[in-house]
């Protein structure tokens, strides 16, 4: 199966993110806003995950927390613009180690055959956060967490 | 007095607002965030703004429309991200009649001898988003807008 294809245009704001998944979008929707299922697959495999708060409505915040082997604490939050649906999710998102540079992300997902395309556009403030983003080994936290959200639908689909 | 600076450099995502007003930024702050204040000045003159909800924190959602002579109306909405504070104010922007283009704004406000400057930084989900708003007449309403906030402020102060 495809990876992650992560597209980032020199000298633009925009990240836009996407992958497709073997299974309906019904199923990913509940891996993305489930708070069990979310820190099953998000980010890079040797951090683990903690779901702070997750308030999947229009103005809920979310924030979460990913911890090294070695204890060190990365938190992220955001809220959400509007109604989170398989259609649209629009949310900010905020890395708490570098307070005031937030970024506005926009997804969607689209079913054809029983295959899901899910694709996120990220807006950052400046084309320097999007490239300090960019190179801050974002790329790898995105194959990894694809990888292993592709294993947990599978797993839900054959359970 | 400086009318309001407005900036777009081409081929960007974004759009920096500043003013600097007469008034110590308390006050400013209060004139952005009362709904009862922000009536009296946000927009153009020939329209009339109604605050449908104004929820100032960290996921508080807002909504107001414009009303013209005719009838018509322009609904706005959104949520702030993080607690609203004159340091920073962090909040999603949407106009109804253009659904799914969402941008974020923050904006800072600054006092130096009595004064204060706003500055707000719009960032849009593509150029093309950006260069829409630019050309839909959004300077005219931000530039009177500008002007009724400073008469409102003088009116406050002196009173």
């Amino acid at each position: 199966m495809a990876k992650t294809q992560i597209t980032a245009e020199p000298g633009t704001q925009r990240v836009v993110i996407e992958r497709e998944f073997e299974a309906p979008r019904e199923l990913v929707f509940r891996a993305y806003t489930d708070p069990e299922l979310l820190v099953r697959w998000l980010g890079p495999r040797e951090l683990t995950m903690t779901v702070e708060e997750f308030d999947v409505r229009d103005g809920g915040r979310w924030r979460y927390v990913h911890t090294d082997a070695e204890g060190n604490t990365y938190g992220f939050r955001g809220v959400f613009h509007g109604t989170p649906s398989p259609d649209l999710t629009v949310q900010t998102f905020e890395f708490e180690g570098m307070p005031g540079h937030v970024c506005l992300e926009s997804m969607t997902m689209e079913e054809r055959d029983g295959r899901t395309l899910v694709r996120a556009l990220s807006v950052f403030q400046s084309v320097e956060d999007r490239d300090g983003m960019v190179a801050s080994g974002m790329e790898q936290g995105i194959q990894e967490g694809g990888e292993k959200l592709e294993a947990l639908l599978a797993e839900l689909q054959a359970g």
